[in-house]
């Protein structure tokens, strides 16, 4: 089978980019293509050339999409369904002639938002089924959610990748934090910061003051910065993570650092590929769509 | 007296300004005045005439200096003193052809350094003879320094400004914190996070969902988020401040905000003027200066 025999076409639609698949029936992938097309640089009236534009080549079939195109500045608003639930709902939002988004998560309180973890969840709970425990999924807002009975309990957001970016980009430690890495560094700012978490604010700028009067290498200044973000956010979700089964979900380096924290911490993790677990999401929604259809 | 009587010339040369006092040998200000000719758009050999520029009506007299202007990337790099130590060195650091730099202070563990605060503490010594406790300068990175029989003995920096311009600035929060102010959600962020320090990384994105959910105003949340910053502040520097006098030097409303965080500790800080101080420093660094020449 070729692009050309696709019956539908998934879609995972981010702030920064747009990346599409051209699936079979069965869900299996016959092509890709991928642009950066995404929310962050597209007026409302921008969605449908853009998706036609990636997908030119390709039968002109439903589209499933999922991720920040659903929200109130993407193509069309998709609420929020509230937790407990099940990670994909049922009532997918029409935009343009062919395209259904699915709805991201809310939580009432403590206040909370998803949108696009829900299929990534979807789908690691399709290929794991019955599965009941803590998924970590790390990205730029790392989201913990509590999964049991298929359902998504409740969940935690914490912006420990945009945090690391802002700090690292526009403050002071943007000096002295440029590139590099030392595990040994990461390690120490876990385990400082999870062991006293109320000295955090101080930790900070001794990566700066360490490299002027020390010569602290940037390399290990970056590392224990990131290893003190990380150790914050432990501490931070603990009730979440202690004593569960644990599945991290996300691509290569960051999911490594969290599996690599919870491990110091005796809190063994799986790491789950990110990718994988969007496109059996997307194929499991495309399914429930097509079974109402 | 005018300008033309002035003996000598304060300067408090820090990042993004210069500033100048013409001064009479008595230490009253004759005339003052203020450029943007800050170390961060001066490069080593602009800073002669930057200072000429600011002063050209005045007497070419001695000029004494503090702040970054004695930093590794200022004019002259003035070594700093380690604690524990008076604030004022008497070993300035000479550039050009009559400007002397009050060096900064630095403390080997945990590694700190400061530069321009030592001036505005030594002014406050200098206005309140045989004082002991704790002094907070309140800034882009604030300082707490315990001070006892005339001597630094120990300092903290907690860089809770440069982060608080960061987040607001460059993460989703960017979107919830524009502008506004509320004290009582600057009052519930210092609570939040001084009864649980370790929850500080779960609480910055629920000021992004409680807007996107709730409406959260965006002065609450700015405000809650700046007394969680200011609340993880505290919480860090307790050693320092619990059970001690408390002087807050610092202009109006930042040094207020950290009155009101002590104060709801039931720890009471008296404000002090941060002009006041720095003049004082500087007056007090002249003195010295000419006894030894």
């Amino acid at each position: 089978m070729t692009a050309s025999d696709a019956t539908w076409i998934a879609a995972d639609w981010g702030t920064t980019n747009l990346r599409v698949w051209a699936m079979s029936a069965s869900g299996t992938v016959l092509a890709a293509a991928t642009s950066d097309d995404g929310m962050g640089r597209l007026a409302r009236d921008a969605y449908p050339a853009a998706l036609d534009r990636l997908t030119a080549d390709w039968p002109r079939v439903p589209v499933i999409a999922c991720g920040m195109v659903g929200s109130r500045q993407g193509w069309a608003e998709a609420a929020y369904t509230a937790v407990p639930c099940p990670p994909l709902s049922d009532n997918l939002t029409p935009a343009g002639d062919r395209t259904h988004i699915i709805p991201g998560l809310k939580q009432a309180s403590p206040a909370d938002v998803m949108r696009g973890e829900e299929t990534q969840i979807a789908g690691f709970l399709a290929l794991n089924p019955g599965w009941d425990g803590v998924i970590c999924l790390p990205g730029t807002h790392t989201k913990w959610v509590h999964i049991s009975a298929g359902e998504v309990v409740s969940f935690q957001t914490v912006m420990t990748g945009d945090l690391f970016a802002a700090i690292t980009g526009h403050t002071v430690l943007r000096h002295s934090t440029a590139a590099g890495w030392d595990d040994a560094g990461f390690a120490q700012g876990v385990e400082d910061v999870i062991s006293r978490p109320e000295k955090l604010a101080a930790r900070l700028f001794a990566l700066r003051a360490e490299g002027l009067l020390d010569g602290l290498p940037d390399a290990t200044a970056r590392s224990r910065l990131s290893g003190l973000l990380i150790g914050a956010e432990l501490a931070a979700t603990k009730p979440y993570w202690l004593g569960q089964q644990i599945a991290v979900i996300g691509a290569g380096t960051l999911a490594g650092l969290y599996v690599a924290a919870l491990a110091a911490q005796s809190a063994p993790a799986t790491q789950v590929n990110a990718d994988r677990a969007t496109l059996a999401g997307l194929t499991a929604a495309y399914r429930r769509w097509k079974d109402q259809t």
